[in-house]
């Protein structure tokens, strides 16, 4: 382990958490809030220890895969202990546990809540707990790549641990312009969703909070019932901007590139879509009984559909009251996910896809045993260590979905609760079933349930890996 | 496909099921029931139907490994269609949907039951329902090779589509001698059993129809009350030997060969003892209060974990009312599963070590990029191929269970009742929780929901490959 290299970085880490601290600061003198000096006080404490850790830059600057494994993990970790602090100091949220929760369900983009009552949060928490989300979304060392040219040779391999998806597309030869193309085309729909919703009526405040939730696919509401608290109109608006931030960037890529024709013949956001609308179909069926309107039926069942398979989690109607077959459906989309390369989480649809042609590949290798194929995804072979890694993927996933659903049975809440809420944390989705239903929150777990699903959640969030190398004694060898 | 070949083998497994069906033909007889005739007919069918579709041995009496995966998956099948009818025509099941439900649950060892009072079937019927758990456990192509020098050379092929786990471990050169090995232990250890209970005041007909179930992992009982009727003696008896019918049959060749500190370093062996024993202490810490005695306490804890584990599916005291932390443990204990190389269902120990060796590999894989390291078991490097046919049994199976999940909440069940039908119908245990719990039955379901349960009953016992083969379209082009 390259430790000098792994605190320079952690530093530089922590001098950005420091400057995204100043926006809070910001909302909370212009609503002439207390917290202000709750965030400018770990705004500074951000900003020293990040200048202590990153004052010289380290003899060797390689980082190998697991070193970038490992910081990307840890990173990830003290973006969050920091990040909960003014929680707690401003005593919106007095428990640290809870803030922790809080803070990291938002950089995974999770939208879990241990909030009951999420209105009676300052205008500075609840700006802060949302762009938590945004920074989260894209990611924040490709944040910090679109900026600094920082860290020579390493970054393909911390953006290869941060980025979603089987595979690292890069759009254009250089990592840094990658990067810059990302977040701009990210700011670019941020500002759209968010003159859209003030256009249709929607304040400010609200359009910026819920815009940071939809394009990072988040889901943190800075309203008890969600989206419900808003116009059709607006809801649906959210509608299509969660579906697109689902969409493999690539997608926007080559749109803009002039290559239309090329953008929709991806596999992967076919798929994506043709799961959305089947989905959409035998839900309407499924709940039509329960809505006055066929209109408004089908919106609920866009809205919904869209929020979970993106990950997102707002919801606009409680859909822990639907018919168990559309509760199915949401499960099953909880696991499916968004495309990779997009902010959303779950297991990506192309991933599903690669393993869905594994197993016909190897069905017919019962039929013809001397057949070579291969897969291919958008006419491209896809590469043996990327079918090794999804399998490797959906073992340690199983082994995780397993493991912490057992853990947290220790609370002896019932069956679905405990395993909506992990398929939740390890998807980043939001809200489960039952106990921790889209009406409900999870303040009702003990701190070791917490702490297990905050696990998750950035594991869900970093693919795995990341997390599972902190965990493996051979990792914190010095080189 | 060389179909003249499998029809051939079709002719064979008709032929014996129409001398199994024999046995009831007797029972029936001893206690004076009317459906001596019912079994009669149905037995002289499959005697016709078998010696005309057997009357020729075909020119080309060799099978490629799909001819033996669809070979087997067809004879299972079959063997239900055939073995449902008498069911029906006694009149103690009158829809053949139910009748097939229940046999193919029987002979894939599963023991889940469509019957609302077990106790008023006829004994021929309850006799012929646990002897289908006899048939089904050790295998019915197991038992044929053991008589007969059938196939030739296809037998391997065969073998490998019944038999369960991720490898065939031949005891000894010649197939034919390891069938004989396998069957001689078998009714060993089947014998034992029943003069054990019958010893401990078990009466005989209750004793044999309870051996069928424990030696074969089934779990059909034949009081409504399941084992809960007996004294807390018979069922300790039935506790031990359900756990030594999950254990590798190699561990006993092993003691037998006088190689008895070989045979306790089976890792497999270890891990499922000690997953046992781990199982058991939890579950009894967590149920501590529910029973009078700590005597009482362990007996329930070690009958259904010894139950669920090896997938047998008996019951002692209704597991659904214990606290969630036990429950969860059940259901993970549901996914384990019993030895590879037992009568018993799920996973497998073996299949799951292999995929958390590979997932340790993996890990260290990113420490070491170009380490060169094998995966081991019992001192032996792990092939190639069994390490991808484990990964890829698990994609089918995380497919299989979630599409199912799917596909059987169109009847509107909970999440917990639909999830916990199919994990207990693809790991052939017999109950689940909530409206499928220990005290409850399948009847609740529609008759495509109970389809789709009976694929994934045959799916899990014949270990996926051979289910999931006769869905490929290029199975069925002629050679």
């Amino acid at each position: 382990m390259n430790y000098s290299m792994v605190f320079y970085i952690l530093g530089h880490i922590l001098k950005f958490e420091s400057a995204f601290l100043i926006l809070p600061v910001i909302v909370g003198l212009l609503y002439g809030e207390d917290d202000v000096t709750a965030y400018l006080f770990v705004a500074a404490l951000c900003l020293i220890l990040g200048m202590v850790l990153s004052r010289k830059r380290p003899a060797s600057p390689s980082l190998y895969t697991r070193e970038g494994f490992v910081t990307v993990a840890l990173s990830w970790i003290i973006m969050s202990v920091f990040g909960a602090m003014p929680f707690v100091l401003s005593g919106d949220i007095p428990s640290y546990v809870d803030a922790l929760f809080e803070t990291i369900s938002g950089f995974t983009t999770t939208g879990s809540s241990i909030l009951t009552d999420v209105e009676a949060l300052s205008h500075a928490n609840l700006f802060w707990r949302s762009f938590t989300h945004w920074i989260g979304g894209m990611g924040v060392f490709v944040f910090i790549m679109a900026i600094l040219p920082l860290m020579g040779g390493s970054t393909m391999n911390l953006m290869k641990a941060e980025s979603p998806g089987p595979s690292v597309s890069k759009l254009v030869p250089h990592v840094k312009d990658t990067a810059k193309i990302l977040y701009g085309m990210y700011l670019a729909i941020t500002v759209a969703e968010i003159i859209l919703l003030c256009v249709f009526g929607m304040p400010l405040f609200d359009s910026l909070c819920t815009t940071f939730g939809t394009v990072g696919t988040g889901g943190f509401g800075i309203k008890n019932s969600s989206i419900a608290a808003y116009s059709p109109a607006l809801q649906n608006i959210v509608t299509i901007f969660m579906i697109l931030s689902g969409i493999n960037y690539s997608f926007y890529f080559l749109i803009l590139s002039k290559k239309v024709k090329d953008a929709f013949h991806i596999e992967e956001v076919r798929w994506y879509l043709l799961i959305i609308l089947i989905s959409v179909i035998a839900i309407i069926y499924d709940i039509r009984s329960l809505y006055p309107t066929i209109g408004e039926t089908a919106r609920h069942a866009f809205f919904q559909v869209g929020s979970i398979i993106t990950t997102t989690g707002y919801a606009t109607t409680d859909f822990d009251l639907w018919p168990s077959m559309s509760k199915t459906i949401l499960v099953v989309l909880m696991f499916i996910g968004a495309c990779a390369g997009s902010t959303g989480g779950g297991m990506k649809v192309s991933r599903l896809v690669i393993l869905f042609k594994t197993i016909k590949k190897e069905l017919s290798l019962i039929s013809h045993p001397r057949e070579v194929r291969k897969i291919r995804m958008d006419g491209h072979v896809v590469e043996h260590s990327i079918l090794r890694s999804s399998n490797v993927f959906l073992v340690i996933y199983f082994v995780l979905l397993l493991g912490s659903t057992l853990l947290i049975s220790i609370d002896e809440f019932d069956f679905t609760t405990n395993f909506t809420a992990v398929v939740s944390a390890l998807n980043n989705i939001g809200p489960g079933l039952n106990l921790v239903g889209p009406t409900q929150n999870f303040s009702l777990f003990s701190p070791f349930s917490k702490v297990v699903l905050m696990f998750d959640m950035l594991a869900g969030r970093l693919e795995l890996f990341p997390m599972m190398a902190l965990l493996i004694p051979s990792t914190w060898k010095r080189r």
